[in-house]
């Protein structure tokens, strides 16, 4: 898999592609990020990426051209499966999403920034608009790097244990049970009995019961039409 | 208001905080963002922070006393108002929430990496979960580094025109128009008349409208109860 970033601000991402599994994941040759800077494709001296919004208001808008050299110059190397725009009112990122998205090859990612894009862009160039969640960021960078770590971490191969990513949160419908590591007694707070036990089938069935319950503590709307 | 997260890689939010909005925020002292490598606070010579979860299954599990020992130091420097953990099982972050932290003096954030962190942290030392969306990243540092932009953006002084918060998605509970810069015309894609016109009444009519109509289309749920 390949993801292609665009963005006003490459140095925002510079720290979450260089670390931990996405750095594995390129070392693995199993994904490929590339950020790519916006400014490289702005016309005359200024470099100009963004101007004031028409009608007046306060903050800037990427301006349509730049945006169009740079998404025609990526497609001149290679067919994109999405050109991804990220914006909080797009659909809402979820896991299902992110298993979906897995499975794709190359993936543009379009960072708004300021005020957001000239809707034109939106209308005729971007495939897809997804949401992080309902909060407003001061750009789509995070967002994208989020997008990112979520997906790739799904690829076969990234995460070191394979089974790892399948007893996540969400990925069968329910919150992930409490976890404990040593020391079995800290500070008087004990471990629960069952995971001394060494006894998996009794393990197993704690986990399952803890992760519902919590479920239907936190996350009751997770549970609408299962039989718990 | 001052920011202090508690992570196993700090190289993830290199990036996020030196630049920006946040870098801003800094210069101006409305904000300080500071990131803590929890290995400082591991005894022993491995520096061991993470051990196998107790029970067995995939993923490590982030331990007690390196976590406990950097939010006792941490505490005896300054009150913090929340010790928050970032968890796919938390309260799902919205715009309010933004609002409400973005009133607070200091914050701590830990972040979990791997299988996430001794469920005897959570119980004890955590005071508030929070969730940025339905999904699960390869740890808690990206979604810190949402929580904190999404906050320090909304502390005044910090976006160069007051008003621009204001007129983001959520804010009015409706998601924002359509924007639009130069040139008026592209690929023959034409900027709306209304836009061009210079009517101010006019102009905050048709945005207003265009703000109900994309809520309606894309995000029926948040005008619930609402009257447009």
């Amino acid at each position: 898999m390949r993801i292609d970033i665009i963005t006003v601000v490459p140095g925002l991402l510079e720290g979450p592609f260089a670390h931990s599994i996405l750095k594995r994941a390129e070392e693995k040759g199993i994904a490929k990020v590339r950020v790519h800077n916006l400014r490289a494709y702005a016309s005359g001296k200024q470099k100009q990426v963004d101007d004031y919004a028409f009608g007046g208001g306060a903050g800037m808008v990427l301006m349509v051209e730049p945006i169009v050299k740079c998404i025609t110059a990526l497609q001149a190397e290679r067919i994109y499966d999405e050109i991804i725009y990220m914006s909080p009112d797009g659909k809402t990122f979820d896991q299902n999403m992110a298993n979906e998205l897995s499975l794709k090859g190359n993936i543009m990612i379009l960072c708004g920034h300021y005020k957001g894009v000239d809707e034109r862009v939106r209308q005729k160039w971007i495939t897809r608009e997804i949401s992080i969640g309902d909060y407003v960021l001061s750009g789509g960078e995070l967002a994208a790097a989020v997008v990112t770590d979520a997906i790739i971490r799904l690829i076969p191969g990234v995460l070191n244990d394979e089974t790892s990513a399948l007893t996540d949160s969400f990925q069968d419908g329910l919150l992930a049970p409490p976890v404990y590591t040593r020391p079995a007694e800290y500070d008087g707070m004990k471990v629960p009995d069952v995971l001394l036990s060494g006894h998996e089938a009794k393990i197993e069935a704690w986990r399952f019961e803890a992760s519902v319950r919590r479920t239907k503590e936190r996350r009751p709307d997770l549970l609408e039409g299962k039989d718990f």
